[in-house]
């Protein structure tokens, strides 16, 4: 039932309304009694959990930290037994490719398992990764990030990896216990699929899903991840977007070496000078993007998409809170919103060849490299956009008349994702945050890309949740990451809803 | 007889004939006769000792090498103390100011000497730097830079420092000795100021100048500085005048740290996006200054003026292969000429603050510093062109009605210096090197700027002659440093006859 969302007709966006009246049945009441009453007893047990998993410091992008990411792996391993998980496999991905320190390097191992395997159940595969950010107590945590620290009064847990992601990672496992505990079958077949490499660009993982997509992931019918956060800091949310992203690199050269500004300033063409003048055309300083053609290829905005925007709990501060500054283009909710999610932006990211130190050098930069990238969003055509990037800064560079050259790469791309927010999963999803939380979740998008979302949709087939269990101030990647207790629990709670619920949908 | 020629009238400036018939009497033809002879003779005594001399890798820009440079302080000595000067003085300056890996560094002493201290003669005083860039046999050299190699096939001297500028230094001690053995008294008092700080900002050396100029350096009458090049390879130069240059930092910021371009793109004003705008606005593709009122602080050219560069041995494919590139803004010598010594240029160096590395990272950098600097000449004002530079970035920002905020500031200045190519030291090094070379020298400016020129005139009062002993293509800074030995030999004739043409002059 595979149908790629991003080429979707825009219908599919329509204002979501989870009927309250048709959520739950005295049955399924009764068993989310007894789930949630042990998911709230076993607290203690899923917080020493986490922690034991937080005290292996698995920083994928230090490589002498390795063992330590294949160590947590062997960990995962030993807890998926305990609970229960079968056919518990470690799938070795080969050497890290370069650039490497050491070239025998290899990728940490990703962590396949299942609990149960009834073919008249729907599968649901869920994702995590167990590696983590670097971390130091030097950088100005407030205690040893790799030791989790439970402060009772704010009722949160402290260390690297709480929410992004071993803490989600664990609530998997965590519900397994649960329903066995209650007494209570699982109503889906789980697979998982937990990865090492996550924060190191998820090297290898692409391949294996494709090469298990027929294998290990035959039959998955949807997949959740949970590895990403809520909008602001109260309501839950589900995401049902990233945007993509092409990043280019405009390269101007001349002089065959760096010049002394003081021999050859004002006699040779200087690139750096040029590269500013095509530089200062791509984007102006209200955030427009200046390259003909780009903005006709963005999706309108409908009447029904701009009404998923009115009940979004954000505003203008919380965006001036997260960048810590006035610096807003935008004061509308909806047009902050709808320009980090559903509008492109081109961002100049900085140069490659010029003097970057502190202090002052008289230099002419022989060659420079621009770098800049463009998020991208439905319905916007890599392929086309490389065209009229190109296009637009040969054209701008041309009018310079420099004696210079100028070439413009796209260095990577990845796609934008959207789903339609009323699939099975979503609304699975929706139930179960009402049933948990009380209020109908926020619909959001990313501004950022998760590219292995869109991997799992295009090689499984199949539709893709993102389901967020921590909060926007969990500070992941940051120093004092932490997991709000009320998320951890709330979190599992309504992965456990939206297992029933997706068991129960009409749609597969 | 001082008078800042800096502010001079531009009548100073007149087409230079060196009248070949009052050169020579035949008294002073004897003494050169004798002197020039001895001079040849003693050719392998002055390759032995240049040769010892480049063997201490004096890198004043590495501290760990520092002891090195100490020891070529004190080879001097020896040296002049074996030739007969007399009152040498090795001048301690004091801790290196930071930055500095060892807060205790000493800067490397300045070595100052007399040869003759008589009341009815001139008194010069000749500067070198003993003092030199880092090299390894790594970077390319085609021998060991610090074991220096004659080239007999091509009868030149390589290795590091061979012209920048240990061989024009011994230069000065090679003439007294060549002086002595020929029997001929120096016609002036001559003082040494050898410094070994010059290649890393020659510091401490402006208090040390300073200081001296009613002591060591008493009685001054002229300044001869042998630290630069001629312009081509043929045609032997004296420079008379330097650009000045003034660095300037614009600094934007905005969000209080570095933001992900996902999250962030298109709904926060971008300090980079702001920058690029104000940096292309500074200077054209084709090098036209657009900041108002610069150009117009600019000495207009005149006719007497103009034909200076007539004769000057110079042209397009000399300004191409020494930049690798045909990358020229001009094509004609004089307006190559004139736009590298007496029109003022505006270079971009770089960033500080942006992603600078190679490959592709997605931030938004909060705070950026754009760095670029203007080449000054005459009668360009410091404080007011700073003036125009800061009042034209803040006006170019405030269109931008952006949020972040923008300031310009002055890193450094260092003033232009120009000279009257008329005055008694010029005169004297004209009819110098029409004795040697049979040629009149080409009278050349230099794009660059070497500061310490402006201090010794501004100190002592006196006029300085930048008196270059080797070719535009010796390399200084780069690989294969040489020195070819006829300009060698032909630069201590010149140094020789230069005494004694000043030391007959009327003016003081």
């Amino acid at each position: 039932m595979f149908c790629n969302l991003r080429r979707a007709p825009r219908s599919f966006i329509k204002v979501l309304e989870v009927s309250h009246r048709t959520i739950m049945t005295t049955e399924l009441q009764t068993k989310f009694d007894k789930i949630f009453g042990r998911i709230d007893a076993l607290k203690p047990v899923f917080i020493e959990r986490l922690g034991q998993a937080i005290e292996i410091p698995a920083v994928s992008g230090d490589e002498t930290m390795r063992p330590h990411v294949v160590k947590k792996a062997h960990f995962l391993v030993e807890q998926l037994a305990k609970i229960g998980f079968s056919d518990i496999q470690l799938k070795h991905l080969g050497v890290q490719p370069p650039p490497v320190q050491n070239p025998d390097l290899q990728l940490p191992p990703v962590v396949l398992s299942r609990f149960g395997n009834d073919p008249a159940k729907k599968t649901v595969l869920v994702y995590g990764h167990y590696d983590v950010q670097p971390a130091a107590l030097e950088d100005g945590w407030s205690s040893e990030p790799f030791k989790m620290v439970v402060d009772e009064k704010q009722q949160l847990m402290r260390g690297r990896g709480t929410t992004d992601d071993t803490g989600p990672l664990t609530g998997w496992l965590n519900i397994v216990q649960a329903h066995k505990e209650a007494g209570i079958e699982l109503p889906v077949n789980l697979i998982t699929c937990f990865e090492g490499m996550e924060e190191s660009g998820s090297l290898g993982l692409d391949g294996l899903i494709a090469r298990e997509a027929q294998g290990y992931f035959k039959g998955v019918d949807a997949v959740c991840i949970s590895d990403n956060y809520w909008l602001g800091t109260k309501k839950p949310v589900l995401t049902y977007g990233l945007r993509g992203v092409n990043y280019y690199e405009t390269t101007i050269e001349g002089p065959a070496a760096d010049l002394h500004s003081g021999i050859f300033g004002g006699v040779v063409a200087e690139p750096l000078v040029d590269l500013v003048q095509v530089l200062s055309s791509l984007v102006d300083s209200k955030g427009k993007i200046l390259i003909d053609g780009v903005n006709e290829m963005v999706a309108p905005v409908t009447d029904k998409e701009r009404k998923l925007y009115e009940n979004i709990d954000f505003s203008l501060d919380d965006l001036n809170a997260s960048t810590g500054s006035k610096t807003a283009l935008y004061e509308k909710k909806e047009d902050i919103l709808m320009h980090r999610w559903r509008y492109p932006s081109l961002s100049i990211h900085g140069l490659e060849g010029a003097f970057s130190s502190a202090g002052a050098k008289t230099v002419i930069p022989a060659k420079v490299h621009g770098k800049f990238s463009i998020r991208t969003v439905p319905d916007m055509d890599s392929a086309k956009l490389t065209k009229l990037v190109k296009e637009h800064c040969d054209r701008v560079f041309a009018k310079l008349s420099s004696p210079n050259t100028c070439s413009t790469e796209l260095v990577h791309d990845g796609d934008y994702w959207i789903s339609d927010p009323h699939n099975a999963s979503f609304t699975a999803a929706a139930k179960a945050t009402k049933v948990v939380y009380g209020v109908e979740p926020d619909f959001t998008r990313e501004g950022g890309s998760i590219p292995i979302t869109l991997t799992f949709q295009d090689e499984l087939k199949c539709n893709v949740l993102l389901l967020p269990m921590g909060r926007g101030d969990d500070g992941a990647h940051s120093i004092n990451e932490k997991l709000d207790i009320s998320n951890f629990i709330g979190g599992m709670k309504v992965m456990s809803a939206y297992l029933h619920y997706y068991a129960e949908s009409a749609e597969n």
